[in-house]
């Protein structure tokens, strides 16, 4: 079930006018940054669900789908582009301003419950009810297809990376870039805030299991448990030396957020500033002649909460 | 003493590990985006700096330049990369977040008079008792050569653009951009705001003339006068019909910051968004099958200040 690089060069071309090409600028000292927050919606978070919805189809009963985060924002951006309806089921905690944003793109907003869990549950037993597609926020095939587009287009515009920086919430992201670089590639460093160590735990359990979710990225990053689909793949990786898994702490999450500004003036959310955070802080060495990737995977934040300093 | 094809692409060889090659984006219904704010130093100010210096030749007395804005912030850290002394003088009036910038990039800053024509003069005398180069914001050809280099490298990025939105200030950018396009190329579209219409009255004047300084974008885009270098060819062009003059409102500046963090997740300065204003207003009309650039120059600016969505 997981995709291959035939799958994920089908899938770019499925949704290569559905989604942005997005830019990457190199930093002396840093190294060569993937900035996909400029994609559609804010995050890489359209390329999977783009490919799911064009690679299942969906009827008259439109999308349907759980995340009051980065994917509901793209789900919403994906059935208004594509014409279709869609309905997004968000946990009570869920931040407004994520909300507005979900119902800027035509979205119809349903509070499912307490937690990310209720409300998932909610949607699933609608989506039965109206024959909606699901759209999973990372463990479904098409998505990691769809994400493992953005390790094709990296690799296109900077021929010869060594190292991948990416940062983990549910793994949907990094499984379709290890996908993408299974047979040979780069080597990739895995980073989760200490927060929400789901990776980390799967690893150490040999099996994906419940963790914490919290600390300054947990709306991005907080998933409860890594996607099975792309557990096998990690832990193939790993076991291989060729994913090293970094945990960084919130303050470096912070510090990369200001770097970020102050030096590239790019504002990142915390998760989309996590992978840099594991390089600045020194928590991950860089080692020698490597030439470095650094993706910036997300932007949908208040603007006002990186550090200014005009 | 204008800048040509050959001076730019020496130019842009003299300067390119200096430098920052910044990304292209392309947004449906926009356009093209060359996102110069990416630079360093949040400006295209030090492809001039980095250039003036160079050819020039600086001594044990270091540089100087006067301005309180993007020009002395990019001279500081062009000197620092090159480990030269930097006096950088700004009228009374200028930010407490740019000086902070200034100084932060190891320049010795003087506050030289309550205007920016008073900061020049003392800049000017100052560097005649101490034999520093002096460095203009806009009006010496090294200056327009090194600008030069943004339009050199945004054709290698994105051939066969038909027109260019560039915002001005004194000129030299648009100067540069102008050089580089003479003898064939784009069709150049020169945005400045209302309260700074400084190529409008000169334009008008058939010479370069004062004009008033004001309005959301002064801080970037506030020259007094365009610059007496780069005149003659924007009249040149302008004759021809190569080049369009449009003014824009405040308002309209203010929304395109507010389109480019909603639509990109850009934060631009007012000067930096001021060129994509003329599109989003429509003061400036698309012409059918026009294949169009715009050009984000800088983003120096407090982050919170672009109405954030999240």
């Amino acid at each position: 079930m997981l995709p291959d690089r035939i799958l994920i060069t089908n899938a770019a071309r499925r949704i290569t006018a559905d989604i942005r090409r997005t830019p990457v600028i190199g930093i002396p000292g840093w190294g060569l940054l993937k900035l996909e927050l400029l994609q559609l919606a804010g995050s890489f978070k359209p390329r999977g669900a783009f490919h799911r919805i064009r690679a299942a189809g969906a009827g008259p009963a439109g999308v349907i789908a759980a995340s009051g985060g980065n994917h509901g924002v793209a789900v919403a951006a994906a059935a208004q582009a594509l014409g279709l309806r869609a309905e997004i089921f968000v946990p009570e905690i869920s931040a407004e301003a994520k909300r507005a944003r979900i119902r800027a793109f035509g979205a119809h907003l349903v509070v499912g419950g307490a937690t990310y869990d209720e409300a998932r549950l909610a949607s699933e037993a609608r989506a039965a009810e109206t024959g909606a597609l699901m759209v999973h926020a990372y463990d479904q095939p098409e998505v990691l297809a769809g994400q493992g587009t953005l390790a094709l287009e990296w690799e296109e515009q900077s021929p010869g990376l060594t190292h991948l920086l990416v940062a983990v919430g549910g793994g949907g992201l990094l499984g379709g870039i290890a996908a993408w670089h299974r047979a040979n590639g780069a080597q990739l460093v895995a980073v989760e805030p200490e927060g929400c160590p789901c990776l980390h735990a799967a690893l150490a359990a040999g099996r994906p299991v419940p963790a914490p979710v919290g600390g300054v990225a947990a709306d991005s990053l907080g998933a409860r448990q890594v996607g099975g689909l792309m557990f096998p793949l990690a832990a193939e990786l790993h076991a291989a030396g060729r994913l090293t898994p970094v945990l960084v702490p919130d303050g470096a999450i912070r510090e990369a957020q200001r770097m970020l500004w102050e030096t590239v003036r790019v504002v990142a959310e915390p998760g989309g500033a996590t992978a840099l955070a594991a390089l600045l802080s020194g928590l991950w060495t860089l080692p020698r002649d490597a030439r470095v990737g650094i993706l910036v995977c997300g932007g949908n934040t208040d603007p006002g909460s990186v550090s200014p300093s005009a």
